[in-house]
């Protein structure tokens, strides 16, 4: 890619962020490696960059359109996108409509089960410590978000939640669960909380609505192949849904 | 104990539960098993069981006094308690003044270190889940309770930690943190949550208010012996506090 440094600010597991053009802007490009297990399993996939990009800039800018402030500011190529700089906040959200994965495992809750209602879930970004499940009276007892942050940060996942059941329904798609992060974005003394890294079938579970095949990292996680395959899927599936 | 049958209803790792005289009460009786790391290390301590009864004991008594409802009846002998029978909530409650144990390792968070808040975890009561952490939207998507039954836990487990936290200051000792469980008592169609279980060194973490020595269950989890001296020193310092 032109003028792009090839020293990120920070390399991650799936993606690299260098510095953009201006100081407040940042250039995320996607690459090609799938990892799980905080990288204990990682392998390169030609090809998954690009699809992660699409998919997540297509969702950004349906949820854009739909009222939720994101970093995303533009697409570069194909694998590189420009965003808004945010001050990442270091929890993760994760939101579960069905119980899968790790949520199964832990309370013994068979796969696929019905919740009573929408679970909202925060982990503590952090590799060394193995990204730990974390509440709201401990994120603030350990000063990594307000009160006022976090009850923003579930209202946003929780309207987002609706917004991509609507939109992965659209394309035959059930959405299981799913990962965001927000940011805290400093404007004129104001601080604004923005929806910020990326939503793909890295982050999400997604399952054919009909069929129940997962076409998500789960693929990647479980050996079960066609990974690839599933996120093209996704994203075909994605373009042809006729948005509201 | 004269009448006790010698089956359990349930055998817990340092108590068992018999029948009682009547079919809405139970009989704890407080075993001198030490059991640390969900029963992996494990050891006979002659006396802990009359400690903790004693200590428990004088600790729902104070709490009672003071407001909050328990299962208590009365002591049937050094070892043994008669208490109301109540449907225990499998979730079990944990209140940090400072953090601690699990909390500092999880978080990488230095023991002792003052919390901006006090912290109230959930873990589901599941040995062979090993007891995981669990949040309140996860408890109601799987119906362990509802969340009229967890607010009333929270500001029940938040009045508890004011009322020890300045009992045992007045006995010199720092409340780090605890664990509690309640149950559902069912009375003529109403719901009410009591405190079940026991609150004792095997529960808490008592620190010396001026030396920062361990009084509590710590001292058999890190080997660091001394374990009775300090459950007896617990119970001896109560016994001196001029309870208002």
């Amino acid at each position: 890619m032109s003028g792009l440094s090839n020293n990120p600010l920070y390399e991650g597991k799936s993606k690299n962020v260098f510095p953009g053009p201006k100081a407040d802007e940042l250039i995320i490009r996607y690459k090609n490696t799938a990892t799980a297990f905080n990288g204990a399993k990682k392998e390169e996939l030609e090809g998954k960059g690009k699809l992660n990009a699409a998919i997540s800039g297509f969702i950004f800018r349906y949820l854009a359109k739909n009222g939720i402030n994101t970093h995303l500011l533009r697409d570069l190529d194909e694998t590189s996108v420009l965003v808004k700089k945010a001050e990442i906040i270091m929890v993760e959200v994760i939101v579960r409509n069905l119980a899968a994965g790790g949520f199964s495992k832990k309370y013994g809750i068979p796969e696929g089960t019905v919740l009573n209602n929408t679970v909202v879930e925060f982990c503590l970004k952090s590799d060394s410590l193995d990204d730990p499940m974390i509440n709201q009276s401990q994120i603030t007892a350990i000063a990594l978000a307000t009160q006022e942050e976090l009850d923003e940060m579930i209202r946003q996942a929780l309207r987002i939640n609706e917004l991509l059941t609507a939109l992965f329904m659209d394309a035959g798609i059930r959405l299981i669960d799913f990962k965001l992060e927000f940011g805290r974005l400093h404007n004129n003394g104001d601080t604004e909380v923005i929806l910020c890294d990326e939503i793909s079938p890295d982050s999400c579970r997604l399952w054919d609505l009909d069929t129940h095949n997962k076409m998500d990292k789960d693929r990647f996680r479980r050996d079960m192949g066609g990974v690839l395959e599933g996120y093209r899927e996704v994203l075909g599936r994605l373009k042809n849904v006729k948005q509201i």
